[in-house]
């Protein structure tokens, strides 16, 4: 008997579409809506929102997940199960109110956000960066309560489920004892050897798009289930059976369109592979953003910026643009896409300084939270963590606190999932290539096949079904450490 | 007091938002989304039906109507009020387990209509077609009840609410008294006259996209509220603050793309100039289909094809395009764009011929809603029809009665507001030149403002405060009639 069960799973399932038509229509609104359609647009997905809502607190639910807790269920209904209570806690824990507050304050400030970042104005965007940080602990708190733990750690939980700040703290820790003078012998020895050197552009839009496409399809993407578009910010978006990402193109610059496409096809490929019996029910959903980054990052950084790959792209830019054969050679190109240099951006930022990036956001906005620190301290605290990691300081905000959107638009907790994504990819690119060492072979004739089967079946299948932990013990034989990163900074960019 | 009366208005509200959703989702089934995105696609559109029709059937609305009856309401209100109920009524009538299995016999139809047409193959549509004409007339006979009318005017009145088809049997036969004989004297005149230049090709299809788009701002488009897109049914998409219209282009022909484009526009013109006021509730949507295909005829065949309009045009083509100025010229483009020729296609056909396709149609569907012809019987009977009301008969029924997606889709009732909206366009046309002179000169200097000024005022903005009749007797002081688009018709095509 698995009658509550299955009245579940009907609840979910309506969530779940619902849902989805919430990510098509935020797709829409992000990568071609006219602007004056936001107000209608916002008026859609609060309804949706509204209404998932509703269903989500309905009266029977507890009751009916206490009598599925006696059903008898195969593995993956009761890990399907646990998923909807873990979605319950967190949909049901802030009254709606709160919900509706929260989310006019941070449609408000991410607006705001986006006047004060073109002119250079903190102090201007301080009172509505401060109702939402205001608000999102008054969430965290609920949602505390109801997780049983720290405020921090339930914001986390949204992005990373079951990640906790103690076990940051200790990755991080390990990061920090090595990352520092590691960079800087890189930084060394790479402006002891010759520059790069730069292709020559004009690099047109239709040919990088073209490139793009076809890469695209290299890597298995398939365009009978999405699509690539052009957005002012990358992204990926919409559903598993019709995966939207978008690029932005620079007729100057054909580096950073095309990488831009290869990761976003891998968080893409994710989730085109996430297992059709389960959609729309919570354990068919991808683990979180950590899982998300790993297969983003493994595209793109373990597998595209690989010297495997780039010998079989040297030649495909070569034919597409023209121009000089020492530009396009796999040596120079690698020199090129794991060049190493503190920047100020972190969307701007190279592998090895970019887990920096990541952890001064972990810790200001920890002391946020924690209220360890004022919101109008902000400022000076980036600028002199920036100093202090990077070795270089923000000559104004616009460039450094005010660079992200995460924050104003009420994402605390987010951040850390770029590098234990980055540390994952790392992880699991080499479990991959332990089980088929034909893996990098294969890149070096544009072959994804191998690389995707192995992580089709190991990651992309497996879903919400364990932890992000579990999932990658499974596939890789250790949970999540530092250890593969470690290995990979030093094959690529050690002695 | 107004309170039962707030009460259906915030529910309302909720039902339009649901169904803005849906029609923002449907423009992007329609033009951009990927062949693998359907089946999840159909699942958010039927889950947002779903949602909306228990909103509808929810028990209380009934009590809430009629206690709202004797709340003091102004006259918007009240007609609002008159709306609801009609909604109501149509949305109520058809038990849901008929709508879900209307919407899936729909859905295969349509499928299986794609291939039938291309195939030539009438007999293996036929068991589907059936299914979605008898469950179509299942539907009509709960709606009839409900409305206290024939079955085919409750198929009607969902798409021209208070149309009933005594109405249209002596409008269509006025045209019929009329058009044969005129049609073919045209036809004669136009034979002894010099054949119109034809612009020569190719025009790029950049090219004739940024003329469109040029066209689309003249005429008053919004960009900021509506997009132009390709797809390969053009067609007016989107919500009325975000008016998204399609076109499809041709090489080889520079005619048919802008003049669509322009027949868009006039469509989306009527949403854009709806009530801001009244967004979402059922006061505030745009009429009807016939006042909605007036509104495109309007712009299309009374002002884009009069010669005052092709005198702007000419040089703006010429200059786009470059050749000949003999082609260009305004009385050549004018004879171009208002040649008559009987031919199979209704989409293809002039403003002259036009109504013998709807009329034939009309009288179809009729016949078989009302159980006095067979299905099996249609091609014989659609040929038969042709050769009697415009002296050609299809060699297949790929051009015969498998050419429109109206009837596989089930939109039974649909085709007469085709020619009904021509008349009505004739009509205001006619009234918002009487009303301002200066209509005609300024069209022939590119100037669309007087003219969408008035429309604005007497038509877009009545929204469905009254009937079309009411709306129309106000505009232009009588009811839908014949005598405008008979003048109209006289004045372009007589002698």
């Amino acid at each position: 008997m698995t009658e509550a069960y299955k009245k579940l799973e009907a609840r979910f399932h309506r969530m779940g579409v619902l849902s989805d038509a919430g990510q098509m229509l935020h797709w829409d609104m992000a990568a071609i809506m006219p602007e004056g359609g936001a107000e209608a647009r916002s008026e859609q997905l609060a309804t949706l929102s509204v209404l998932e809502n509703e269903l989500m607190n309905a009266p029977e639910m507890g009751d009916l997940m206490a009598a599925a807790e006696d059903e008898s269920l195969d593995a993956w209904q009761k890990a399907n199960l646990g998923e909807m209570k873990r979605n319950w806690v967190h949909g049901t824990a802030v009254p709606s109110d709160l919900v509706e507050k929260m989310s006019r304050a941070e449609t408000r400030c991410e607006v705001a956000w986006r006047k004060a970042r073109a002119d250079n104005d903190f102090k201007g965007l301080l009172p509505k960066l401060q109702e939402v940080l205001d608000l999102s602990i008054e969430a965290g708190k609920a949602k505390a309560d109801a997780l049983g733990t720290s405020v921090y750690d339930a914001l986390l939980d949204q992005y990373d489920p079951m990640m906790r700040s103690d076990r940051i703290d200790s990755l991080f820790a390990e990061l920090e004892a090595f990352l520092p003078d590691f960079t800087s012998e890189v930084i060394e020895r790479q402006k002891a050897e010759a520059k790069p050197v730069l292709p020559v552009g004009p690099f047109p839009i239709e040919t990088q798009n073209a490139v793009g496409l076809d890469l695209m399809k290299a890597v298995g993407f398939d365009f009978n289930h999405g699509r690539l578009d052009i957005s002012h910010h990358p992204f990926c978006g919409g559903i598993p059976d019709d995966v939207r990402i978008t690029t932005r193109y620079d007729e100057n610059d054909f580096t950073s369109a095309i990488m831009g496409v290869l990761h976003e096809t891998g968080h893409a490929m994710y989730e085109r592979g996430l297992p059709k019996d389960w959609r729309n029910q919570p354990v068919g959903k991808a683990r979180g953003m950590t899982m998300h980054e790993s297969q983003s990052l493994l595209v793109e950084m373990q597998a595209c910026r690989s010297e495997e790959f780039l010998t079989y792209a040297g030649p495909v830019f070569k034919k597409a643009f023209g121009g000089d054969d020492a530009a396009w050679s796999a040596s120079n190109l690698h020199r090129l896409y794991t060049r190493v240099e503190p920047g100020l951006i972190r969307v701007d930022a190279d592998e090895v300084t970019y887990p920096a990036h990541v952890i001064m956001r972990y810790r200001l906005e920890r002391a946020l939270i924690e209220g360890d620190m004022k919101l109008a301290d902000l400022p000076g605290a980036w600028n002199e963590m920036m100093q202090k990691l990077l070795g270089i300081t923000p000559t104004d905000d616009r460039d450094g606190c005010l660079q992200d959107i995460h924050w104003p638009s009420g994402a605390w907790g987010y951040f850390p999932t770029y590098t234990l994504g980055a540390m994952a990819a790392a992880q699991i690119f080499a479990a991959a290539r332990d089980a088929n060492p034909a893996i990098p072979d294969a890149l070096s004739r544009g072959e994804f096949e191998p690389l995707m089967n192995w992580l089709a079946q190991n990651i992309h299948s497996q879903a919400s079904s364990r932890s992000t932990d579990e999932i990658l013990k499974d596939a890789t034989g250790s949970i999540l450490g530092v250890d593969a990163f470690k290995t990979h900074m030093h094959n690529r960019y050690g002695n």
